[in-house]
């Protein structure tokens, strides 16, 4: 794909335009090897330790069901869980807009910290920039994580073979449409915005080395994270389209815009890719588990490298084709 | 001191207004134990692991001397390296504004990747999110960094003692000098910014447990940092003004702009509190370095505490009194 001179918009959003921006700047320069190679959403360096990092520039900052500091927590912690690792600490770098209001930076940090205590991950370093009114839209936030690897697991692209089955933790695209919602005083949806914590828990006690590959569809939401996992492979998948689990309120509100549920983000949601033998007993544990109530598995990896498949309701087949950018800006 | 509801510029500044903010918002919510406490520059893990982070919105981008690309490199490896680390891998989060330059982008990106290299740290793990037009200025990013302890060192408040030396590896204010004179376009001075990787191996090798504290003073400069350093302890600090080293340019500008280089920022200089017997072997091996051409001893503990006391040239003393803010607001 041959990039613009300015960065736009689309760039951020997870689908297509972010992957070739990614490769022309990052992947060129930082990831052609060692740890950033393939681009996980936390490195697993040599050491032992998980690190991740990601700034949140969600707007609202505001939304049913959390706010950027609450995110900004999940969205660290959520990235080691996945990738295998227990959290442990947390960074927190803020930058503020001069004129902020300090009552809502009080609300933002009792959230970081209600979140944090909640995850027993300790804010262990930080940083606090003020810049003066108009460089920045109120206040940005950044963490970075450490944590420590799991014992006896492990996880990776090798690890796949045809017949594995991909299973979600919850219904899809919540916290996009929550964000949606409140941006448009809808009165409509919740956000997933938490930890997933318990639900890495019950996937590696039941599945062990069963698990293969685990992700939690942010940006560019299930659709994004899928075609990303299988890349490189010689894998693909067939969906089934009426098991995908959509909450009904999401689902009405992706028909209103018609944003498709496949590409909303999640942020307290969880893929993971893992052998047939373990999928129903994961999805059966993680039911149990509050927002847990929509886990299914969602459909099975074959041979055809690469391809998505969606198989409809009576018998239909459509690729799954990424987009270029996502339909919500600034939803992280 | 009593905080306005809105966030004030001055307190991003690194002198009293910004340790207020940071005391009533952050140091309440979580530092009052753990590894924030005392607020160190990086955390010192218990799990031998030392972690530091960052935030950089300086502007002009670029300015003699460095860019915010080579300054995101130096600030989080410095951080590491006055804690006693030896950093090895960065996080890099970067927040960019619809429209920006993808010439510039990949300037700054460069110059990341040259200093990382140079440095021997990696990019371990990043994130890149796009912000529409207006949302931020131009290009914010975020380090987290990750060291791993020297052997044989042990830094902390708990081994100063009177007559302790206090010394500096080079000319100070450069940084703060730099940008300023890029803002107005004087043809001015050139910034610092660089690694302390040498300065920092050459002073334990020479003084081992003898050092005792290390910080880099950046933003508020060399009076800010004494300041936190000496706080809560016994102890004072005697200040030999004539022994504080200034390049002639910076001295300057400085002079012209009524700021004193005590409170500008340096982006590569050290300062360090150590034992008086290997003082001098430090600043003369310092000296033999590039950038450590003024290394020197500016001062001496004694028991007053908490005090700074500047002792000219003739004989005059006056307290070092921090200021609220910074004179020069984004300057890293």
């Amino acid at each position: 794909m041959e990039l613009p001179e300015k960065i736009m918009l689309s760039q951020g959003g997870g689908g297509t335009a972010s992957a070739a921006l990614i490769e022309a700047e990052i992947v060129s320069r930082f990831a052609r090897s060692g740890v950033l190679a393939g681009l996980p959403d936390a490195a697993s360096l040599p050491e032992g330790v998980i690190f991740s990092t990601d700034s949140f520039v969600v707007t609202p900052r505001f939304f049913p069901g959390g706010n950027v500091g609450k995110l900004a927590v999940c969205g660290t912690v959520n990235d080691i869980l996945v990738s295998g690792g227990i959290p442990k600490y947390l960074s927190l770098a803020m930058v503020l807009e001069e004129g902020f209001s300090r009552k809502e930076l009080g609300e933002i940090l009792d959230s970081v910290k209600e979140m944090a205590d909640a995850e027993g991950v300790q804010i262990a370093t930080g940083d606090t920039k003020v810049v003066p009114a108009g460089a920045v839209d109120g206040i940005f936030l950044n963490t970075a994580g450490i944590g420590f690897c799991r014992h006896g697991i492990r996880l990776g692209r090798e690890y796949l073979s045809a017949g594995d089955k991909i299973i979600v933790s919850g219904g899809i695209g919540d916290h996009g449409m929550a964000v949606l919602s409140a941006r448009h005083g809808i009165n409509g949806v919740e956000s997933d915005c938490g930890s997933l914590r318990k639900f890495a828990d019950e996937a590696f006690r039941i599945g062990g080395q069963g698990i293969k590959l685990m992700r939690d569809p942010t940006r560019g939401g299930t659709g994004a994270v899928l075609t990303e996992l299988l890349k490189g492979t010689p894998f693909g998948a067939g969906l089934e389209e009426s098991a995908i689990p959509v909450s009904e309120k999401t689902r009405t509100l992706c028909r209103m815009t018609g944003i498709d549920p496949l590409f909303a983000a999640c942020e307290g949601r969880m893929i993971a890719i893992v052998s047939a033998e373990v999928a129903d007993e994961i999805v059966e544990s993680w039911k149990q588990l509050p927002g847990g109530e929509l886990a299914a598995v969602i459909g099975t990896l074959n041979t055809n490298a690469e391809e998505i498949v969606l198989c409809g309701e009576w018998g239909g087949k459509r690729k799954l084709i990424l987009p270029a950018g996502d339909p919500l800006p600034r939803i992280c």
